[in-house]
């Protein structure tokens, strides 16, 4: 099974740290094959960048996708999940979706930690139709860059703020929701009382299982390759994949 | 790992179905050990069966969990699910939570076809907090029993089912609701227009990604064991599960 | 108009005082008839404890409500409501939903004062559609054991947990939400902005309601009896009751 | 126990149909005093008269509450309602605010039959945050004079569209919802397979209930009154009722 | 264009506030036609006053509508407004309504601050569908009267009030909820980290729009004009407009 | 007042068709200015095609938003909405939010017809947070580049359609839902018994509207400019505007 874990922030560290956390939890037979995004945000933290990024989300995809059985997004937006499961042919999984879809089997309702803007992760988690689940988001002050260069100061951080979600919103469940977070819940479990997650783990998971399943692609709805469509300006590979080459 | 497929019908065929099935998918290494029910309904289909079902679902688990690292259970009202979760310290996973969630990787919305009632099935959905993902629910006439005396026949009515649901209510992935329907996506897949799923597959490619998860039994909260409980006239195992012991 | 008074806890104790409770608001003409589960905890306060009681109020009300003309569950959880009103020929009430239905008449949101977790209320409240209406929940440290102890002390508790309800989330009712809370209203009612309402009082108007209201029984939809349905193991009067005797 | 039946409707016709039905269904003790709007349409059928209405309501409750232990409002848009509840010390119970939480103790869901505009009504149900439990709602092509007028014919269509909504939506309770309806229940209850109420007979019992309730008047909220209000050119009454007088 | 500003409170110098307001901010060629309210409360502040209000409003209107291009309700519970629009044949704005819908172009919440009682605002919302976009709502300590008396305090308490909302709601806009806060927000907007927005200018400038886009009277639904309609003892021109005349 | 029209549709036509229906209801003193995206879709009805645009978009707004003094997204799908309301100073306003929100205030429901997906347009109700005011979606059968070969036919199919939509879901108001149906209400409003209106209309007004507001930007929240971001690979004018330039 080859799984593409798809970074569309351009800082290849980034990439790596996603793809040393998916080898981790892959299965054997399992191989894990990293890109990272060609234009855009080194990390990506606002809407505009997200914007942008899922143009290079795509474009990284038309490229690197074909030969790939399954496809893991490694970016806590998501960015492109939908477009990119209309136009590949393979099941695409988000890591953020990967990790409250997991949290779903774990307590009836769960609290996500991230570095960014609440409302957007909201919105996220509405898109996804999970807004009952939600107990409550924390953002703590740190970026990413922080999480490699300083981790135990990070990790102290994400854990205060998911022992804070669970005691004061009743979080049944920690979410982790960022890639610079991946692989983080084995060192902080013991200080939270409730299961911790994050979306690579998950979403390799995921990931495994949707090929086993061997479910077809959707021929119809929101959801099928909508076929034949002239483009301008694009990079070949993309605009060869939106013809439905 | 072993993976316990719990089936609180008193029926040891649909066990067998499931257990055959939950086989077939999972991956090299996962033992699939499968339980029946001691006492209810042969087949569960009304809420009093249902609500019976728990107590023997529990009492299953009081005595076959022990030695598992994780229990799938084969029946399509994921009969005591939260109840098992609570007192279990090993994962545990309903079947038709299971399909669902799968189903929000592959579509936007999912239908539901069932052999029983949809308004039960509504309740379930919104218990998992997925209604938002519900495109709507299709009960065909038909039995489980006739879905192992006449399998072919049984086929065409759910087929039939769920290309209705996906033309009428633009549902993006077909959800095979019922335990007799373990292992039919395969032969229906090409006379539906959406992905098809069905639940046995989808658990057991679940059970195996929470355990790679290693996530933590929660400590706090409504899953959280309750701790040392008295109890009257119950089986001893189940007594001593409610114990905490 | 007789009244059966169903309490799965196995405890008299409780059966008793909710008794006491329902005599005392009952009309002229409204004979109470209390009954005391069989087998399961003391005092449900888990999930899977309610659970085992489903099974147990089954169990009671086959051998108790013929001969009842209503029957009213003595038990906060409202264990085995709908799947008692699926197999019964007369009309069934909830404590605790009565209490909320009757809070929606004096005040446009309500909040619930429990021993228990506020997660499996919250879930409760969401099967009965009224998430809309509830301003929140306060759990108090004491058991119902206490409340028969030492009655003085928890009431206190439970008025201040009522009265910050009302401070902290404009609740404009006050739900008392525990079997052992029954009769309470009337003491502490001045320590309390808002009207204070208990579900053995507001259960037992509401069967009267009911009884006068003379509606027939469902004879379609997720509440007719399924109709002859085998089963295995159970209790003689259940196995009855289930095959539609 | 002395019950205002409150009709803001000009057509006394209305208001003795209303008291007739309460009297059928009342305690022996409970006195039925029926008045009747002195401004206004003849019949209630559009927001701008609902609105007119709420004004004559209040008026007419301003005269005849005092005496009264509780009030029910006998219309079918319960035009007024949070208002009088408000201003008044006593409860105030609407007719299809009555006939909706009555139907939760039937059914999961209900379904309303109407002389009027759905959109009104269903405005009405989410005010009560029963839109959750709606399943439906049919507009007969009659007028509540046609009840009177012609009572068979208007049965016929009324259990006709019953039994459709219980057949096309899955509503396990019929509700009629106009003041014209009441006491029809019991003349059309074989011809619909799910309960059949109407707002005056379950308002009634609503109304004894709360009366026995003695729960305290709201002292804060959106409820409690609003204390010492003048006013400019309102009935002497009514001006006394806003000065808290 | 000729467009109406009515206020229903019975405070002549509330109108004149609102009207210097709206014509702070209308286009050239907007001519602001003030009415005041003839009878109700001096300041609506309660569901009683405000039912009341919905009388005066329409009798206002069926007086003063006719001849107008556009009616702006200058009263912050949208007093009438569906009613209004209903007989009406011109269109026909409420001043919270717009501020709350001009609230939605410019962040993806809104927080309101207002002088009355939060559930009623909140009515009023979920009555509009907003309620997915209502950050919360904060009452300040002071009454409209006092914006008059001392406009310079009651800025500050809602410049703090609109402040501690964006602080702990995350609301990306303030509303002033109150037609005594008509231009307001151009004094305290440096005080407030989000736009400010009040009901009158937002409400003027809908009104304009409307006036331009020319889009005819609904002939169906709920908001048609219902057609001659019979009523008793109502002032002439408000009789007249129920006629449909 | 310079109003720049951004279509991101790289078909000038489309833009050509918006900035006149733009002029014919722009206010005098208003200057309409038109530009087309640079690279992606010639017409975009895909969720890849989207996401692309969103980029172009944001590319095109960098270079010509400098100097407008408000924007309107003349693309059905609101294409990088809500990014570009992050990163610009002056408001932005999306067709198909426009027209939503203005016909709120004409009906208390409304119904879409688009060109495309009913799924896609669901989502961004959802996302404006007005699911609760959607009667309906209805796709048509025909191409926008239909709509110019063919005026008449298309003028058809859309007012069959909206037809349908009123009669069928009760919707109050008709949005058109597609650049193409620029200018199309006045031509259909004959043949549909509600209001119907279009998203450069309903815009043009709002973008005025919010103009006269001078509502301040936003310094917190999700719609700040997120300030100082570093970027690889964007055109020169995007890259400055993300740096805060």
């Amino acid at each position: 099974m080859r799984l593409l874990v798809a970074n569309p922030n351009t800082t290849p560290q980034v990439t790596e740290l996603c793809a040393r956390a998916a080898r981790a939890v892959a299965s054997p037979g399992t191989e894990i094959l990293p890109v990272t995004g060609r234009f855009g945000a080194e990390i990506i933290n606002s809407r505009a960048e997200n914007a942008i990024a899922a143009h290079a989300m795509l474009e990284m995809l038309a490229e690197h996708a074909p030969g790939a059985d399954v496809v893991l997004l490694a970016v806590s937006y998501d960015t492109g999940l939908l477009a990119a499961r209309e136009v590949l042919s393979v099941p695409v999984v988000g890591m953020t979706e990967a990790s409250m879809l997991s949290a779903c089997l774990l307590g009836t309702s769960f609290g996500l930690v991230t570095f960014g803007t609440p409302t957007v992760y909201r919105e996220l988690v509405a898109l996804y139709g999970l807004t009952d689940r939600l107990a409550g988001i924390r953002s703590i002050v740190a970026s990413p860059k922080d999480a490699y260069a300083d981790p135990a100061t990070v990790d102290a951080k994400v854990a205060d703020a998911a022992a804070a979600l669970v005691e004061e919103t009743g979080a049944e469940v920690a979410v982790l929701c960022g890639a610079a977070m991946a692989g983080m819940p084995a060192r902080i479990a013991d200080r939270v009382p409730v299961p911790v997650i994050d979306g690579i783990a998950a979403g390799v998971g995921l990931c495994e299982m949707l090929v086993k399943l061997k479910a077809a692609k959707a021929k119809v709805g929101s959801l099928a390759h909508p076929g034949m469509r002239p483009t301008v300006g694009l990079a070949a590979p993309l605009s060869a994949l939106l013809k439905g080459g």
